[in-house]
C-alpha cells in the first residue's frame, strides 16, 4: 500500500475518511500491468471531489504512484481512496482540505473467471438504497447500504444482489450497474437519486449510441425486470457480465447476438 | 488515543471503518472525570452493532479503557468508535467480525459555554437527509450528509443547522436533535426513516413523560417550525440548548418556565 506517497499499512485514526466516511474511492482493473479505464476513473474521482469540496490530488501524481504500487504485477485490482484528511473535531470540513490518498494493489480474485460465457445467477436484495441527489452517482466511502445488502447471502453460486431504492425503483447491483434488454432496446436505471455512476456503465451507454442501439436511462421497476428478455451487469472488474437467473426469473443470452454486448464480452471488457 | 487497548494514533488502512464507513460511534461528555450517560450510549452502541451484525466489544472492557483514556482529565469529550475491523476485499462482511475499537479523549471546546442562557441562532440547511429505515436511528460512520450540511456555513454566530429529509420532513440538527414547543405541548421528529436517535433526546422524552408534559414523536414540517412558540436542541455535548432564532424566525425562551426544560438547563445537562 502507498499512503500519501509512502509505503505503509496504516493511517491516522483522526482521518475523516474513518471518522465520517468523508472521502471517495475508485476500483480499477489492472491488465498487462496497466490500470484500465484510467481517464474515466480519474474524471469521476475529480468530479466527486469537486462536489464534496475535497482538493483532488493531481492526476499525474496519482498515476505515478499507481504504477509504483502496481510495480511489476500484470493482473490485479487497484483501489484508490482519497479522503478529506485530518481536521478539527466535528463535521465541519477543514478549509482548505488536506486530503489523504491511499493506493492499494491486490491480486486478481481467482473465482471470477469464465462467468461471462454462461451467465451468472443473482438475487434481489431486501436492503434498499436511500435517495439523496446530493450523494447520487458518487463512489463515496459511505457504503453501509451495500455492506448490509451484501450480507444478505453467503451462497457463492449467487454472483450479485440487485438493489432497489426506498421508492421501489431498480438501481444497481451491490457492486455493479445493471442493464436490461427488451426487443432491441437497452435500458439502465436513472441514477439521479441514488446509485453509483459506474465507469463501465458509462462506456456501455457511449458504445450503444455509437453503434446505433437504442438505449434509455430511465426509471425502472421490478415489472421491467420481469418483462426483460435479457439482463447484464457491468463493473470495472467484471466488465460486462450476462445474467441468466434472478431468483425465479430466467433470462436467455441470445440478445447478445443482436447487440454489441456479445462482441464486447468475447473481446474482454476493454470496450 | 487507545486503539484495541493500545496507545496509538493509527489504524490499518484495510479497516472497514475506513473502506466503507462500516462501523458506529458514540460521543460522550466527560464531567468530573466520568463519561456521562454511559448506559444510554452503550445501549445504543450495542443495539447498532446488533443491527449491523458487528460483535460489540464488552461493556466492561469499553468502560475500563474509557477511564484509562480519560486518565486524570476532568472535563472533555470521549469518542468511542467501533468498526467491523479488517476483512477480505469487497462489501461482504467477514463472519465473524473482528471489530476494532478506538477511544479518543479530547479537551472540552472553549466556545460552547454559556449558550444555553440566551439561546442560540441556527439556520436551515439545503442538504437533505436520505430516508432509509435500515440505517435510521443509528450513529454510523456514514456521515457525509452531515459533513456536507455543516459545510453550508462558516459564520461562528450560527450554532447549528437544521436538516430536513428528502420528503421535506424536519429531522434534526447536523449534530443535535430538535424539539418544538407549542401551547404546553412538546414535539420532536419521528426518526423511523432517518436521523440519529440521540441519547439526550431519549432522556427528554422520558422526563416529559415522568413529569406529565405532553410530548409527541411525529412527522414535523417547516410549517410546524413556523408555528412553534419555542425550539430547543439536544445532544450529549450541548445538553439542552434553547434556540432564539432560525433564519428569519424568532423564538421566545418563556416556555422554559412552563416546562421542566428551564430547570434542567439551570442544573446542567445531567437530567
Amino acid at each position: 500500500m502507498l499512503i500519501n506517497g509512502t509505503p505503509a499499512q496504516v493511517i491516522e485514526a483522526a482521518d475523516r475518511g474513518l471518522q465520517y466516511g468523508d472521502g471517495l474511492f475508485e476500483t480499477l482493473a489492472v491488465v498487462d500491468g496497466r490500470p484500465c479505464l484510467w481517464k474515466g476513473h480519474l474524471n469521476r474521482l475529480r468530479s466527486g471531489c469537486k462536489r464534496m469540496g475535497i482538493d483532488c490530488p493531481d492526476e499525474s501524481l496519482l498515476l505515478e504512484e499507481s504504477l509504483a504500487e502496481i510495480d511489476s504485477a500484470q493482473r490485479g485490482i487497484l483501489k484508490i481512496i482519497v479522503t478529506r484528511g485530518i481536521g478539527q473535531r466535528g463535521y465541519r470540513p477543514p478549509m482548505p482540505s488536506n486530503p489523504s490518498r491511499i493506493l492499494n494493489f491486490m491480486p486478481w480474485p481467482t473465482h471470477s473467471e469464465n462467468r461471462a460465457d454462461r451467465g451468472v445467477e443473482v438475487q434481489l436484495c431486501s436492503v434498499r438504497l436511500g435517495r439523496n441527489p446530493v450523494l447520487a452517482g458518487m463512489k463515496t466511502l459511505n457504503r453501509l447500504e451495500q455492506v448490509l445488502a451484501r450480507a444478505e447471502w453467503s451462497d457463492d453460486r449467487i454472483a450479485e444482489g440487485l438493489m432497489f431504492d426506498t421508492e421501489g425503483y431498480l438501481i444497481e447491483g451491490t457492486a455493479s450497474n445493471v442493464f436490461l434488454y427488451r426487443e432491441g432496446h437497452l435500458f439502465t436505471p436513472d441514477l439521479s437519486n441514488c446509485g453509483i455512476a459506474g465507469i463501465m456503465r458509462g462506456l456501455v451507454i457511449e458504445q450503444a449510441e455509437k453503434r446505433g442501439i437504442p438505449l434509455s436511462v430511465q426509471d425502472l421497476r421490478l415489472a421491467d425486470l420481469k418483462s426483460a428478455d435479457g439482463l447484464f451487469l457491468t463493473s470495472s472488474l467484471i466488465g460486462i457480465c450476462p445474467v441468466r437467473r434472478v431468483g425465479e426469473l430466467s433470462y436467455g443470452l441470445d440478445y447478445m447476438e443482436d447487440t454489441f454486448i456479445g462482441d464486447v464480452i468475447k473481446q474482454g471488457f476493454k470496450i
